[in-house]
C-alpha cells in the first residue's frame, strides 16, 4: 500500500494524539526515522486525559525515549471550537456535510507544525510526522495535502539555510478503512488509541470522530477493541 | 515614507514584543485598523520582565482593549538559542557576520505568526502585524519577505475558505535608522520599549540588538531615550 524505505531519515519528531490516524503514523515514522520525538500537545480538548494515556501507551509500545508532553493555553483562551469551549455543544456527527464542523479548531495544525519545526531544527532532524486525513475525514482546512506543500515552503524559508525538514503526511490520501488496514500490517496497538471528541470512558459512537472511526473498521473487517455507547448504525 | 491607508483592515492582531520594531508596526497598525488585539508572548526570553513592562506601556499608550499576555514553554524546552537558554552566552554583537548568531530561536516567527493566525480567525480579523526587519538585522531567516509571503500562502489553505488574513511586515524593507524616523512621524514612545537580549535595567550597549539601535538613532538624528552601560562607539 505505502512504499516504506527503511531508514529515509535521520530523525522523526512525530506529532501524535492518540488517535487511530497518528498511531499508524507513528508505526510509520518507526520504520522511516533513525531516531524518534514524540510531541503530544494538551491544548484544553476535552478528552485529553484519555489522550494522553495513549500517547503514553505508545511511548512505550514504540520504546521511544524522546518524548514530551507540551501544555498550551491559548487556544482554550481563544475558543472558536466546540473541541475546546465548554459552552459548546459537540455536534452529532455528519459524514455527508459539506461545511466544515464547529469541532474545527482554528489552525491548529499550523500550530502544531510550528512547534515540531523548532524543535526539530534545535535537534537537526529532517522529518516531522503528522496524521493527517484530507478527504475521508471531516474537511478540515489544515488536513489537506496543499497546506502541508505550503508550509513546507514557509519553513524551508524561516530557518537556517542548512535546516531542510520534510512534513510526512502518510495517510492523508488513505481511506479511513485502509488505515486501520495498514495499521494491522504494522501492528499498530489500536487498543492504545482513542477517538471520541466527547467521552474518556466509553466512546459516544455519535461525534463525527467516532461515526469516521466505527465506519473504517466495519469497512476494513477489523474488530474495534474500544467500547462505544452506541454504533451508529455501523 | 509608507503609504498609510487609513482603516484599510477590521481588524489586526499585532504581535508585539516591546522592541522598537514593533512599537512603530504598531503605531501603524493603529492607523489602519478598526479594531486591536495586542499579543505579547513570553517564551522564556532573558529580558521579559523589561519586554513586559513595555508590552503594559504600550497596551495604555495605544488604548488597547484586547490584549493578551501569552506564556510558552516550549522554546525554553527544545533550547538552542542564547535567547532562552541560560548556559549559552549572549555574544557581542557584530553587525558585520555572514552566519546566523545564536541568538536566533528555532521558527520562533513561524510559531508566533501560527498562534496570531488562530485568534485572528476566531476574531474575524484580516491582518497580521510583525514588526520583522529584514536586511537591516541580523540575518534571521524568519524575517524575510518571501517566509512571510509562504507563510501567508500557508494560512490561506489552512484556514476556512471565509478567513483571509493578510500578514503587514511594515518596517521590514527599511533601514533601522528609517524605522526611527517613522517612529518619530507617528509618535512612538520609544521610551516604552527596549532592545537589549541581556539586560533590564541598562541596556549592554554590546549586543547585536542594542548596536542595531544604538546605531539606527544615530543615523536618524534622534535621542534614544533608553540607558546604556556602553554606547558601542556609536
Amino acid at each position: 500500500m505505502l512504499n516504506l524505505k527503511n531508514r529515509r531519515f535521520r530523525g522523526g519528531v512525530v506529532l501524535l494524539s492518540g488517535g487511530m490516524d497518528s498511531a499508524v503514523t507513528a508505526s510509520v515514522a518507526k520504520i522511516e526515522c533513525e531516531n524518534l520525538f514524540f510531541l503530544h500537545i494538551d491544548y484544553g480538548q476535552r478528552t485529553e486525559k484519555k489522550e494522553r494515556e495513549c500517547f503514553l501507551n505508545l511511548c512505550r509500545h514504540f520504546e521511544v525515549v524522546n518524548s514530551l508532553i507540551l501544555k498550551l493555553n491559548h487556544f482554550k483562551i481563544f475558543g472558536g471550537s466546540s473541541l475546546v469551549d465548554r459552552n459548546m455543544e459537540v455536534e452529532k456527527g455528519n459524514l455527508n456535510r459539506s461545511d466544515i464542523p464547529t469541532s474545527y479548531v482554528p489552525f491548529r495544525n499550523g500550530n502544531f507544525l510550528s512547534i515540531a519545526t523548532s524543535v526539530a531544527e534545535v535537534l537537526s532532524y529532517d522529518a516531522i510526522y503528522i496524521g493527517a486525513v484530507s478527504e475521508d475525514s471531516s474537511g478540515y482546512p489544515d488536513c489537506k495535502p496543499e497546506f502541508y506543500e505550503a508550509f513546507k515552503k514557509a519553513i524551508e524559508l524561516g530557518t537556517k539555510p542548512e535546516t531542510h525538514i520534510e512534513i510526512i503526511t502518510p495517510v492523508i490520501n488513505l481511506r479511513k478503512s485502509e488505515i486501520v488496514r495498514l495499521g494491522v500490517e504494522l501492528k499498530t496497538p489500536f487498543e492504545y488509541t482513542w477517538s471520541c471528541y466527547k467521552n474518556e470512558d466509553v466512546a459516544c459512537g455519535e461525534c463525527d470522530s467516532c461515526l469516521l472511526r466505527l465506519k473504517a473498521f466495519k469497512e476494513a473487517g477489523v474488530k474495534d477493541p474500544l467500547p462505544y455507547k452506541v454504533e451508529g448504525g455501523f
